[in-house]
């Protein structure tokens, strides 16, 4: 299906034009600028009537006087001036017939300044303007290179085109993410940060990317909602996209120090956290406890099959790793069954001696990528497991990179994977590269795997119930 | 005070025997040897018949035929040949008067051959040679350079001298805490992993690191003990040891799949998970989740001075992040008062108008180094605050690499300090890099900076009620 139409110049304009943009290194113009000149992949336009033409990095970069000077169409006018330059800037915004802005200017109802923002909705109403922020990061999209996040590259990385979204209530915490996601090569594809909300919220961007085919999970960073029917839009909206993708929500704010904070930071009505667990759970939303464990879980869900059920199959070359997997696993209410006796028989002809042939499998610290392949063979297919999870401690002599493929080949099985992987040498980030590459989630530790899993059934779970 | 001297040949020898060195790499033999060689302070012999004189890494490396053909005295032998020529070596080595051995070889007890173990144990016993193993990895120890790990250094990183020791009930856990630890250039220097505990026993290696003045942490990894007195023989010494320093223990295997694992995997009683959680409570050992958090606690407990009560203060310039500490922190028990009005008062004119005052201190998006200082020469030695939680989104643009110079220049308050970096850019690196060779501990998340606080007040609690 393609996105509702209101959001696409918004999010996926063909033209942006930039207001406030500006030549000195370092500022908010000149950062937008720079995102834009490098890697929008549609038409910019740079507007400050300070300047005619400035060499930026080796270009002849032309300055608009004036939007109404922009000889082609402008679909999306991103603006950082003052604040109280923002309203004549959307009006002659609206006279040119833009369709969207991301007003990044802060200055309005965030520090009380209520009347201007009001003015600035009406304007946007009166022209058809649809407006995210003011005082937001706006829109990060790798898939067409719109970026008007105004830190620069080398200390907020951007990561690379994937299947994961992310709408963040608070700009700085989306910023770590983004840098944190770059540096380990996750695809988080689009980021929005809304800001103070006046026009477009986190319900309509909820749905659009549910209806967007590129995305295939979507994370929400959330402190509160202002009006109880703030809540109830996202709970119906919410229904309708865990039908067809995962979204994973981390609400911050939890206890009553915290919600003081929320108050004064977003201005959000907190509410009691388990009002907020019960819309999660009302509304078939996945709840991560932190920023990290919200994308153990979207990995997971961005790239494995559903399991039938909640049988875990744990492989591992540790047997001290193996408990700690069992110890989450169970914790989180899945099942470690035993392996049945009959493939036990057949198992032990081909393992060593002294592997353990329960559940966790143990090939012991001696094993070899072969006893894994073994293993993996004649488990995994089998009606006795719904998925596995395998612990890959290299540091023991046996293994080499070949136990990445064998792996991988498993995928065939259609059942989810998950791997562990921990230590710090070359080897070890080498395989857990192919591993990521080839779209096996891994993990550094048993418990985060544990969770991944746990998110996949859950998942399986929500789907089951609202397709009824 | 000196450790108890029964350990010292086993743990800090002067001359070193390995009999079964080899010159074959990737073996075992060739291994250990090439530790010995490259890292041991003291004096090192090879023993292996089938040898004379090899040249190894461009050394003319000596072997001798037998133990009794070394013209000096041996303090510990190494021992990797096959399970049952091991008595033989173990009587020559008591003809010697070796005083120690580590028993790397494996086929004893663990595989049902009790009556090996046994025999072993006896010569042992004979002739007053303390015993480690046998099957185990033996000992590291980054102070002398001691290393019986059998795992070549590009699998099996080896870790930095430092503040921290484990003792770990798992091999393979050991060698990948090894690995992560030397990546991460965590200060570990002694890692013992016990085996078949046929001698030397996990009680008696804690009283050694209890009474060992350069470990200022000791770090337990455990899955169970076989006999009630080895639990309560540990409760004993743990109770002395609390009382000069913490000890931290992951005890995995708390579920019942996991169990019946332990009992596959180490023979241990693996007992119901609330009996060790009693025991470590009875103790005054700091209980952790799971191996990272382990190692989050260890190095604020290593670094930091023990508060005096619980309430924290919150620093930061990302709300976001703010709020999320918040919960943490509540969560475990500590607080987070307000800022006091009349201090409120002070900081106002010092900080941006919409910086957040209450706690979290917001010192926005906007922050320069300076506002951190000001808030922490504020703050911190007041009477109102135990310790600072202190979270430093360097994505923001105004932030530089001197405030880790203002952070480390807090430490002169003599308060805890735990910083929140989370990114990934060179910037958030070298920031995180500079306050960690200064001894600020810091993390990528504000739930593990929280639980490392929490175990320095959990700590300083165990110390007011041992020392009564």
């Amino acid at each position: 299906m393609a996105p509702d139409a209101g959001l696409e110049p918004l999010l996926s304009p063909k033209s942006v034009a930039l207001v406030g943009a500006s030549p000195k290194q370092a500022s908010v113009g000149y950062v937008i600028l720079e995102n834009l000149l490098n890697r929008f992949k549609g038409v910019a336009y740079f507007v400050n009537p300070k300047y005619d033409t400035v060499e930026i990095a080796g270009r002849q970069v032309k300055f608009y006087k004036s939007l109404s000077e922009i000889p082609e169409p402008v679909d999306l006018v991103v603006i950082a001036v003052p604040a109280q330059v923002v309203p004549q800037v959307l009006e002659e915004a609206g006279k040119r017939g833009v369709k969207a802005a991301v007003i990044i200017s802060s200055g309005f109802a965030e520090v009380g300044n209520k009347d201007l923002e009001d003015e600035v909705k009406a304007i946007g109403k009166m022209y058809g303007i649809r407006i995210l922020g003011p005082n937001c990061l706006g829109v990060y999209n790798a898939f067409n290179g719109l970026d008007t996040v105004f830190l620069p590259t080398d200390r907020a990385g951007r990561p690379p085109a994937g299947p994961l979204a992310l709408i963040s209530q608070s700009g700085a915490v989306a910023a770590s993410i983004m840098d944190w996601a770059a540096r380990r090569q996750i695809g988080l594809s689009i980021m929005v940060n809304y800001g103070n909300k006046a026009d477009v919220d986190d319900v309509e961007l909820l749905r659009y990317f549910g209806q967007d085919d590129r995305i295939k999970v979507i994370t929400i960073y959330l402190e509160g909602f202002r009006y109880p029917r703030e809540a109830t839009g996202f709970l119906e909206v919410a229904k309708e996209v865990v039908k067809k993708k995962p979204i994973i929500a981390y609400k911050a704010g939890r206890t009553s120090a915290a919600q003081r904070a929320v108050r004064s930071h977003t201005a959000a009505l907190a509410g009691s956290y388990e009002m907020y667990k019960g819309l999660f759970r009302q509304a078939g939303i996945i709840e991560a406890s932190n920023i990290r464990e919200m994308f153990d879980m979207a990995k997971a869900l961005a790239s494995q099959p559903l399991p039938r059920g909640r049988r875990v199959l744990v492989l591992t070359d540790s047997g001290g790793m193996g408990i700690q997997a069992v110890d989450s696993l169970e914790s989180l209410g899945l099942e470690v069954p035993e392996v049945p006796e009959s493939i036990r028989r057949d198992l032990k002809r081909e393992l060593l001696p002294f592997s353990a042939l329960g559940n966790p499998v143990d090939v012991t610290g001696s094993a070899t990528d072969q006893h894994y392949k073994v293993v993996l063979e004649a488990l995994l297919p089998t009606a006795f497991f719904d998925m596995a999870l395998v612990i890959t401690l290299m540091q023991v002599p046996g293994l080499t990179q070949n136990l990445a493929e064998y792996i991988i080949d498993a995928k065939r099985f259609k059942k989810p994977i998950a791997v562990v992987n921990f230590g710090g040498s070359e080897l070890v980030q080498t395989f857990t590269k192919t591993l990521e590459e080839a779209e096996i989630p891994t993990y550094s530790t048993p418990d985060r795997a544990a969770k991944a899993l746990w998110a996949l059934y859950e998942y399986a779970k929500i789907r089951r119930v609202v397709r009824t």
